[in-house]
């Protein structure tokens, strides 16, 4: 049912970090990777060709964005997401249920950090799936498990995600087991949709919930597992400090089917990337880098940082007015080549445009060179180094 | 005095257009050629290396901008305006004049183009120089011929322009001499501080002033024409239509030395430009192509577009919603090469950053096109040709 994809394991380490190679109609990806998230069919600020020239391999578009506006048939018109974008690499979606129970409610990383509370008044859950208010015109929406795999389908992304309840991190424990049911129900219905509608060009990831709680981790790891999905996300509340998170991600690892590829859904810090890489995840997505950039944020590794407590430089600050470095001596990156960080900071005083582009430019292709150094950290047996070099 | 530059003609064409070739310590010029605007020490939103990709020869930074912020002085110890922005060839910065009172009083091409009166509030003037508010930090400064030619010393720029009075469109003939001549003595300033200053990395321009009378502008560039200046700009008020425009530098062609480079201040309209060539003008700079591109605008070929009375396609405009094709099917750059109309219509009207960017792209590469193709068109002797593809 997967014939245009696959997934090898290249290099199993001694531990659980791995190496493989997930086979696409768009392409192979090394993993493990990095997916970029180009939210609303475009990575802000930043043109197909620079993803290409900074080594990207893959992308994922956001279902709940796209769906509000421009709508997916409009997108499939237009001869699907590949096109529409000018990407002719790997594509990812998500299913749309992770941005309805979290956006008007802090950002998607209050909510993973269990910093906000309660499930989103924009919405209402039932049986059949989750109403919601459009965020481009207000209008009141509902996206079920088969609308959602209809959108996907639409959009045309290779991997695809089946629709769950993110459950909030407030959520007591009843609540949970009774969300996480209903997601599994939901998974199962997007997987009959999705079989349904399958023509070989895209496939399903399924998505372990279950809270905090460690017996419904493993619970929907095995309901997951015991499905013919392609791949599986670990999403849902990952906890409300980092310790917790990893926690999380261990008690999601027991019991999961560990030939298929594992995606971590919204985590893309360096140090939580050598963590999950460790429990054994191949792949990650985070707004993060890209999102810092448009604050000025320019990802370093250890030796040029100017804080501990920070995996990046803020070049707005006062302290790079005369700077002429660039933003890494060891960059190789267009922008690392050309600008220095005073010009940087010039930029974004002035508020000129181009300082997000460039800042974003490096900060993929360090996320391009971290996960590269991480493949052959884990291939030669040395990752331990390669943490201390870039964590 | 001018040592390592240069300028030759090419090749002279039976009418007043010429194909020529302008030397610089960063490089050549061909001319006719167009100057794209980086006011702040960056044309927005777009690379050195996308500028570079889109066969761009020449940038121009503005004086009045980086005087006011960051300081010449800190440009300077950054290695100059070269180095601080990542552009290793030919520039320009103009004097500040033309931004001291044109500024706060509408755009500069109200001002040009007659749509404003009087002189900016925000400036007084004196034999000594133009007192102005700093658009930073609402500072009073005061720019004086000595203090324009030091900036542009500390800037860097290969091209730099003597400082002057940019006569308002509503000026009384009265004022406009006085003005003129006032512009006169700072320009013999200039020269002389120029003079001082000169190590050869540098050459200079002088201004025809004059206002919209034939008198004064064959008076104005004599004078400029009488003086060693590298080369000459034709400034100020041009007139209140596009015929009058032409009128004027006709008037100013009569009596310039036009064995130096010649280059129309502030003008970048595809028919302008035509006009301007069959008058002897060897370069042209506008912030049209940059500036339109920000609201939506492509340029386009008389073949492309959807109205007569404008060289420029809104993107914006619900028609392109399903439009797959790219801007121009016959272009080749990046932007037409990947995106289509429909794409970059969703991207304006999502608000992302990758629009501006994309159709910047476009045009830089459109206006290079344009300015190829006309000199193509002076040396086979068939610009009217390319000017019914063009205009």
């Amino acid at each position: 049912m997967y014939r245009n994809f696959g997934f090898k394991i290249i290099y199993q380490s001694e531990e659980k970090s791995r190496v493989g190679e997930i086979t696409t109609p768009h392409g192979k990806i090394k993993t493990p990777a990095f997916i970029f998230c180009g939210t609303k069919a475009s990575v802000k600020g930043i043109s197909p060709q620079q993803l290409i020239e900074n080594k990207t391999q893959i992308i994922l578009s956001n279902t709940y964005h796209l769906f509000s506006y421009p709508g997916s048939e409009h997108i499939k018109n237009r001869g699907g997401l590949h096109k529409f974008l000018g990407w002719n690499g790997p594509m990812f979606t998500d299913s749309g249920g992770f941005q309805i129970f979290s956006l008007g409610h802090g950002s998607v990383a209050d909510e993973i950090k269990g910093r906000r509370s309660g499930i989103s008044t924009l919405s209402k859950i039932n049986e059949e799936g989750a109403f919601f208010k459009s965020y481009w015109d207000g209008s009141e929406q509902l996206l079920t498990p088969e609308k959602s795999i209809k959108v996907q389908c639409d959009l045309g992304a290779d991997l695809i995600v089946a629709f769950d309840e993110c459950t909030p991190y407030h959520s007591d424990k009843k609540y949970t087991e009774k969300s996480m049911e209903r997601s599994h129900r939901w998974e199962k219905r997007s997987l009959d949709e999705f079989l349904r509608r399958n023509d070989f060009t895209q496939a399903l990831y399924g998505i372990v919930q279950g809270g905090i709680y460690a017996d419904f981790r493993k619970r929907s790891a095995e309901f997951v597992s015991s499905h013919p999905f392609f791949a599986t996300a670990i999403g849902g509340t990952l906890g409300s400090t980092k310790e917790q998170m990893y926690e999380v991600v261990e008690m999601a690892m027991n019991g999961l089917d560990i030939s298929r590829p594992i995606h971590l859904l919204g985590i893309g810090g360096i140090a939580d990337i050598f963590r999950g890489v460790r429990l054994g995840i191949d792949t990650f997505d985070c707004v993060h880098p890209t999102r810092i950039a448009r604050h000025g944020g320019a990802l370093v590794k250890a030796a040029f940082r100017d804080s501990t407590s920070r995996e990046h430089i803020n070049l707005k600050r006062s302290e790079y007015n005369e700077d002429d470095n660039p933003i890494e001596t060891d960059c190789d990156c267009s922008t690392c080549k050309i600008f220095s960080r005073a010009y940087l900071h010039y930029l974004l005083k002035a508020k000129e445009l181009l300082a997000i582009q460039a800042i974003a430019v490096h900060n993929i292709r360090f996320m391009n060179r971290l996960m590269e150094e991480i493949r052959d950290g884990i291939f030669e047996e040395k990752l331990d180094e390669v943490e201390r070099k870039w964590r």
